[in-house]
């Protein structure tokens, strides 16, 4: 027996940040969030079920993985095989078109299509993959369906799903990264989400997640960008708070993090449709409207402290090939 | 009729923070503080009261001040005309023998010294001069007594008042200041305390404070630096989280600033005695112990981004020159 399937799925940026889970093992959120997929970067991932195989095995960009990203795969391939009892193992393997420093985490993307493509012989609807590439890694739920996606907090793992709630062409927002280092961070999501409860903040950025959530969502649809950027700032500026009131404290910001932030502020103000969202790490995403990406862009790259800049407008949903 | 009267008070830096307050007019924190005198820097202020003048005056360094400045002393001399019945106009000259842009702030001596040459002759308790010294400036009631301070966070006028909890020779502690900018800032304190409520984490960061000065007045009688650089940064860290999830966000960080506090993090695991905090401004604070500071200080100076640097032991209380 020997069952074959690849998908691809594209990273998210996250507009309302997932920080901390109700649940580590189901890794259920303590809130919702909201995100749009980025066009152009992918994981692809194939995946051929086996009776004759001893092990799972993964490779990246065709270099055999050990260790903590081999062990993490197995954990998410013996989640598929007591839910839905398959038998064997499997070999998978991944590629990246975005290497490790290009200031997007591949977890999402390749969870996702990691779960699509383990996943292609069950007949699952888009709904159940994202409850299980939740399993994998939270955020990659959010790179499962089409454009912009909410992800939902809830007490069960049926009910902690994603969906789409706007298409790609909705609007043309596009995430301008400036790299800001492209060494790994310190302290990895999985610990990192495990530390937001030893902050005194924690509970108060959650209290009015709904809320932002909404206004979000709602600027999104209205294409209300002014509105758009208020929030989104808003809310990574309260993840960071958390983070940085932690115990020990969690520092991801550089120098260089601050000062394309105060920047973006400064350029809004002249009129570009820009606003900042920073994840668990140093590399600044700046939101625009596509007609001032290009301008973005080039600003950033003159900036002392950006290593880099990368350009990825709104993604559509995992999908398998084949 | 002429009652003269001259007076010193030195800055104070605050371990536990006061951002907010109950009630604004009275300037009523929503929590208490700790704090030490800064030694070596100081307003010197000289206060005539006579009834042959026809308006209060006001000289900083010998400049005659209009606008703002001035207009806050007059109300800090209607206070005292109010509550003692006092007659009359008067006319203020006052010294600072360090720079706007010296990396302290000013308000705080300033309204200690002229808090207790203003009421000079009225024979009034230490008690009662911090409480009135808090009407100009909040943490002017800080400069009121001797060494490490205590202010009070009340629902009454009286009760709010500052008293020392250590005197200056009980621990060597130096607070050497990187400066990072020399400009005004951009948001004042006053303003920046009446945004402290449009934070989402204001509540939360209130809500463990009597823990965290129980931690850090503790610190200090044991001279315990290393629970001490603990609290005092998260302590910091908390504020500036309100500041930056205010609505406006007030971000008083400048890289360098942030730059100086990941060095002051690695230098303390090196085994320096060094902690950093941060008031609504972008200079950074280094405490450490008197024996640790000049190599701090020479670190600080070699830095890009540092300005100057400068040194100050803990202070005494105000008190009168006649």
């Amino acid at each position: 027996m020997s069952i074959k399937a690849s998908a691809y799925a594209h990273p998210n940026i996250a507009f309302i940040k997932y920080w901390g889970n109700r649940n580590d093992v189901l890794r259920l959120p303590v809130n919702g969030s909201l995100s749009m997929n980025l066009h152009g970067l992918h994981t692809h991932t194939h995946v051929e079920w086996s009776n004759t195989l001893s092990h799972d095995s993964l490779t990246i960009n065709g270099v055999e993985q050990m260790g903590r990203a081999l062990e993490r795969v197995i954990e998410h391939l013996d989640v598929l095989r007591e839910r839905y009892q398959l038998q064997g193992y499997a070999a998978v393997q991944s590629e990246n078109n975005f290497p490790i420093g290009a200031g997007v985490a591949s977890s999402a993307s390749s969870f996702a299509a990691l779960t699509l493509a383990a996943a292609a012989h069950l007949d699952l609807s888009e709904r159940e993959l994202t409850t299980l590439a939740r399993l994998g890694s939270g955020s990659a739920s959010r790179s499962v369906p089409t454009g912009f996606v909410e992800w939902y907090a809830a007490e069960t793992h049926e009910e902690s799903f994603a969906e789409s709630f706007a298409a790609p062409d909705h609007w043309n927002l596009t995430d301008v990264v400036a790299i800001i280092s492209t060494t790994h961070k310190a302290v990895g999501s999985t610990e990192g989400h495990q530390s937001a409860a030893t902050s005194d903040l924690q509970m108060a950025r959650v209290a009015r997640v709904s809320e932002r959530i909404a206004i979000c969502k709602s600027a999104i649809l209205q294409r209300d960008f002014a509105a758009f950027a208020e929030v989104v700032e808003l809310d990574s500026n309260l993840m960071h708070a958390v983070m940085m009131t932690s115990r020990p404290a969690l520092f991801y910001w550089l120098p260089a993090s601050l000062a394309v932030m105060h920047l973006v502020g400064e350029w809004r103000r002249e009129g570009l449709n820009v606003c900042y969202t920073l994840d668990a790490g140093p590399n600044v995403h700046c939101l625009c409207t596509s007609d001032h990406a290009s301008e973005i862009a080039n600003r950033l790259r003159s900036l002392d402290g950006v290593l880099d800049v990368r350009t990825a407008g709104v993604g559509g949903g995992a999908y398998l090939d084949n």
